[in-house]
């Protein structure tokens, strides 16, 4: 693809008269001669000397000077997504309901849905216009999936439950699968508390492989729009999370934690259940929330606190044996 | 449903005469004015002003008043809890054998199963009366599945494991899979070992979605009876859960872990491996056990030690930066 | 089996004439009196007295004495893992292609291959001589799985992905979905990054139940060859793990770590991404890795330290509560 007509598909800013042949796209260490790269964050500008790319996306206000021409855009690394999306072209499969695939009764599907090979549907669900179902997923009676949402294979979504617009399942994702709520009686055994509550996951947000969204009691589990969750999650039953919200691999949310909008929850951090995380919010990995976190805080740490408090504790924390040798040495100066 | 009708059939005692038509069940917050709400926990008692409530389950023995009427039960939680079951009916799979059901050489089948659409069966299995596999259960050769045990989406029963009555898995329960056991070899490499061991999950256990329970290389993993596990939990090869214990979620159990009855793990807690937590222990959350616990403890921590002394631990933790100036301090005062 | 047919089968030595019938293999403390045991950890001795078996596997240069007659081997722990698959053997399922399984277009099948019920087999795969996929195992377009691989029941395999020869996934195992990869956009929005990247699994690799390996945006996401990977682990995105290294249960690896070979990462460990674990290197239980590690090191704890010092640690930790009323008491002391 010429450099001019790249340009101009990602609204870039490029010098004129530049003839260049893009042929593709990648990290700057890795790219050929005929690559594209990026730079969007400053830091890695020592970097790009020993880059081999024939071009570089760089923000519009980018000062510096680079080896190789630039085309300007507002927001490099997101015109860098987009290229990749010009150079990687991934199939989906067509439009069509294998013949293999159960449909049951009173469903409504929507135009050009593709519903793979073994495929369940149970009764009354409603899958939306353009949705594609992978093979072997498997969706409970009255369930709604919506348009152009995307299941991947093994993907489970539960009774009643609500799939928004857009949505992507990863293999494996179970949403809606009971909440793990049980009575202990007075003979000391558990009663199981009847789920019966549900889940909706609103637009545009992506659940990964192997993660478990679970419904309550009673009321709602909430995942809210362009939210995006990794790997082997787990939203207790009754969580209401925020919009535009990360979720990393392995995080743990106990029952009822609210989650705030724009939200970063790093890998395997964690929140004990009833607690808020206020909006914009970062949790370092790790970290285990045990008690509510206003807005625009940056924890981390067990338990969780200030991220420069914990940053200075870590430190400190492997020094506590010499300290407890300096107590030592006080006390036997001192007598005591 | 008549509120006199309710009292008869969860056995509470409620004032005679009264009429009040109850329509549903909800938390105190949450219930109209047609619905009823429970107080399990005295410590809730002053949030009773503002609920809608129309009705109330007490316990037997509570001596407060409450702003609406009560319904006096000997345990007032589960009798909530039946409650849900009586306004909210989950209809169940019905009685069949899908046609696309795979059932193996030589299974027995009890009556009244419901056996779904691409289950498969290996040979030499026994279903036993009234269980239901939903779509896409795997079970392998040579496993007893037992009478009204429920199995849930893509669940998984490998060879020879033993599911107990009324035993639930969640979708995508995995029991009986190989445990990781490698001899590391004088070539560094890793050698299999064969994983010969197997499964027995005993009565009224509850496990959910995305847990593995591995078997080892000679004997059996056990989980007793009564017993709940969360989403994300492993029980590794060779561990022996005891009797209505829960396990939350994300718990990770270490190969020939013992765990006694009655014992709560809290959420991400975990345990290495040839251990014994003894009958009756809470585990807080995100608890990591390195050496065995007796009976009755309650622990926190990482490592693992008595929850108070862990909760004053954390409590300094925060303070160990102005601890190290305070020292410093000291030793400046006295020429150290 | 007479005990100088299994000497021979193990290529043990054995005194001459020893007329033992063994019948099964167990563990010192299970072993009936016609199993035969192993003594691998000389620190085991102590129990042999109690010991029932009918022989022992003992290294070539043990000095001590036991009650039972000998087995000397160069490896006592692999002759036993040998010896257990003498006396158990698991019937694998039939070279056959199941008449439920779908194959897509231009496949290649390697011979004796086993493909099981509601396989689903995109287009363009290649499955490699003598492999076995359980039913309702789903491989998608362009992947190659090598010979004599072993895939149990809903495990999967995404576009374009390379599964190596003798390579074992256990059940919902999910090799090549999604990496967690998106752009935070201007306007607070989170745009999905197309994952064009694929997983590369070598030779003799086993990948155990509910393991996530992801894709990444570009290039490579690699598990080295002997590498085994316990339960329920995420290996994010670009990862890089070596060869004959273990992660055991519930490991998370952040994208673009790289893991040396012949390193052990206990369970629960995790690392932060684009870092690098040397060659040969120990993790504790629940290590946290935050900077890179040297080869041959030994570390564990939050943040992860040399272990010696981590033990030192948590030992101090415990008596932090009483480090501060020290503290308090020669501040008074000494009048501070």
């Amino acid at each position: 693809m010429q450099i001019q007509d790249l340009a101009q598909t990602l609204g870039a800013h490029v010098a004129p008269h530049l003839e260049i042949e893009i042929t593709g796209v990648a990290g700057m260490a890795e790219a050929t001669s005929s690559d594209i790269t990026f730079l969007s964050n400053p830091k890695y500008i020592a970097q790009l000397q020993n880059s081999q790319a024939a071009a570089i996306l760089v923000s519009s206000n980018f000062t510096g000077t680079t080896p190789m021409p630039c085309l300007r855009v507002s927001e490099p690394y997101l015109a860098f997504a987009k290229t990749i999306e010009i150079f990687h072209q991934k199939p989906l499969p067509e439009c069509s309901i294998h013949p293999t695939a159960i449909v049951g009764e009173g469903v409504k599907l929507g135009t050009n849905v593709s519903i793979g090979a073994y495929v369940v549907i149970g009764n009354h669900v409603s899958i939306g216009e353009g949705a594609i179902l992978y093979p072997h997923t498997v969706i409970y009676d009255h369930a709604n999936i919506g348009a152009y949402a995307i299941l991947h294979s093994h993907s489970v979504v539960r009774e009643e439950v609500e799939i928004g617009d857009r949505v992507i399942l990863q293999n494996h994702a179970v949403i809606g699968a009971d909440g793990f709520g049980f009575v202990p009686c007075a003979d000391g055994t558990l009663y199981k508390i009847m789920q019966a509550g549900t889940v909706i996951i609103e637009e545009d947000v992506e659940i990964q492989s192997l993660t478990a969204i679970d419904r309550g009691t009673i009321g709602i589990t909430r995942v809210g729009k362009g939210t995006k969750i990794d790997n082997l999650v787990q939203v207790g039953h009754g969580c209401d999370v925020g919009q535009h919200t990360l979720l990393c691999g392995m995080v743990g949310l106990a029952g009822s934690t609210k989650v705030g909008n724009h939200v970063t929850m790093g890998g395997r951090s964690s929140s004990a259940g009833h607690l808020s995380i206020g909006d914009h919010t970062a949790v370092g990995m790790n970290g285990t929330i045990m008690q509510s976190v206003e807005p625009n805080a940056q924890i981390s740490g067990y338990p969780a606190m200030d991220l420069k408090l914990w940053l200075r504790v870590i430190a400190e924390i492997k020094k506590l044996p010499q300290l407890v040798k300096r107590l030592r040495k006080i006390e036997k100066e001192i007598g005591l």
